[in-house]
């Protein structure tokens, strides 16, 4: 129980106070904060809030979308993922989770975006170790690779993160992302102390109308979370089990309730016995 | 045009008969077979049918499905595929093309059940040579990993591959499963002579509701069909371009309109200038 950490998209429907007292309530030690729901509630005050519940900030979702073409696309990504590592250091986590983007519009330039997810990485890593934050590379699932992240699998992500200073950019290991990956395990003993953020949730199936939303309570899918785990840890990874659910169905269920779920599938398929 | 095929799901509605004579009142050389639709118009009458037209056959789809567990699902996945050998022997191919199956039902054994693909390769491997057919594993985007394939990429299936002589084992590089693998140029290099069967069709977004069936025609989506056909044919391949597209829409459209399309494609994104 002291290495659970509650994602916040998990509980959707509730606000950052809300699930702040929420994982108060249930006895969670940590949190992974979203920019948009730290937003809402005012930077200042949201970091007062996690502070004075004594709670850990697991990870800020998100920075990233560094695939945008030209001269205004690329200053508009580097000063967008400033700002998201000066909110992150003023929320006190040390990690900023990124999600790389996918293809411009209308491009098929799947070699030339990676360079440039590169490109903006190297320009970042230096502010990364200003703000005390590392810059935590989320390879995504490749059925992601147009829309949401050239990044896919996390090999890749640790060719791009060990051009830089270990505390300057790292990796996420995302269970649902990477757990069809037949290389995974050489990966994350590879991946050592590059890794920054383990976060957990289900394949499950079948996948609904919108692909993103189809990820599930752990236990209820395919993933084998007793053995990513030890490999994870063999690694030498010892933070936070970040739960992270996109699912419509979880998220129109009670925060109370979710968080039950969220502890009783930690116990029975995470923690470490 | 000369290296172009149909197979033959892309015109779903169609019988093998119709499937063959519109192949061959648009001038395609060759098409791709599935062994239901051999079977609804009887191996030998289909047999005698392609020949006649004088069209090649460029696979026969499918075999597979490798990872039952037990002593009865090992010897009945010997059997369908030792059929399957035998049919494509029958329908004048050199290519069967293997589905290797996902996990068994309850099971998130990945492993186990990657390596029981590696044994049943193993058992099968000696047939196919026998039946001079070559069996073509086919790596599926590793978001069908837990339900139809195992093999989720060039390399894994690689690895499998090289187990085995070349004439008897190969691997299908297919362009919606493959085209997001930052490794995939390298693989192609690497599978040289190995490979056994080049499929294309576009990845397009949004995914619909049954995911499988969200592939487009070749030039709809975000894949880079000039590049990927140079890095197939820098590999040694000489074979024929085989379309083969899962799309209701695509289904619902007349046969001749849909080879139309396929022709011009072909013309516009994948053949040699």
């Amino acid at each position: 129980m002291n290495r659970l950490s509650l994602n916040q998209i998990t509980t959707r429907n509730w606000s950052l106070p809300q699930a702040v007292q929420g994982c108060v309530d249930a006895a969670i030690p940590a949190i992974g904060l979203w920019r948009d729901k730290v937003a809402e509630t005012g930077l200042t005050r949201a970091a007062k809030l996690v502070r004075d519940a004594g709670l850990a900030v697991s990870s800020l979702c998100r920075g990233g979308f560094l695939t945008a073409t030209g001269a205004e696309g690329h200053r508009a990504a580097l000063a967008e993922n400033l700002r998201a590592l000066e909110e992150a250091a003023e929320l006190g986590t040390d990690t900023l989770v990124m999600v790389v983007g996918g293809l411009p519009e209308g491009s098929r330039d799947l070699t030339g975006s990676r360079a440039r997810v590169a490109e903006l990485l190297a320009e970042l890593a230096p502010h990364a170790g200003d703000f005390r934050v590392r810059l935590a590379i989320e390879p995504l699932h490749p059925m992601f690779c147009a829309d949401r992240a050239v990044v896919s699998t996390l090999s890749q992500a640790l060719d791009l993160a060990e051009q830089h200073p270990v505390d300057q950019v790292g990796v996420v290991v995302d269970s649902y992302h990477v757990w069809w990956d037949p290389d995974l395990a050489r990966q994350i003993a590879r991946a050592g102390d590059r890794i920054a953020s383990y976060q957990v949730c289900d394949w499950t199936l079948p996948l609904p109308a919108d692909a993103l939303l189809g990820r599930g309570h752990v236990g209820d899918g395919h993933i084998d979370f007793r053995t990513l785990t030890e490999q994870v840890t063999a690694a030498g990874y010892t933070g936070f089990v970040e739960v992270e659910i996109f699912n419509q169905q979880i998220w129109d269920t009670p925060g109370e309730q979710t968080l039950a779920t969220l502890i009783e599938r930690h116990r029975a398929h995470v923690a470490q016995r």
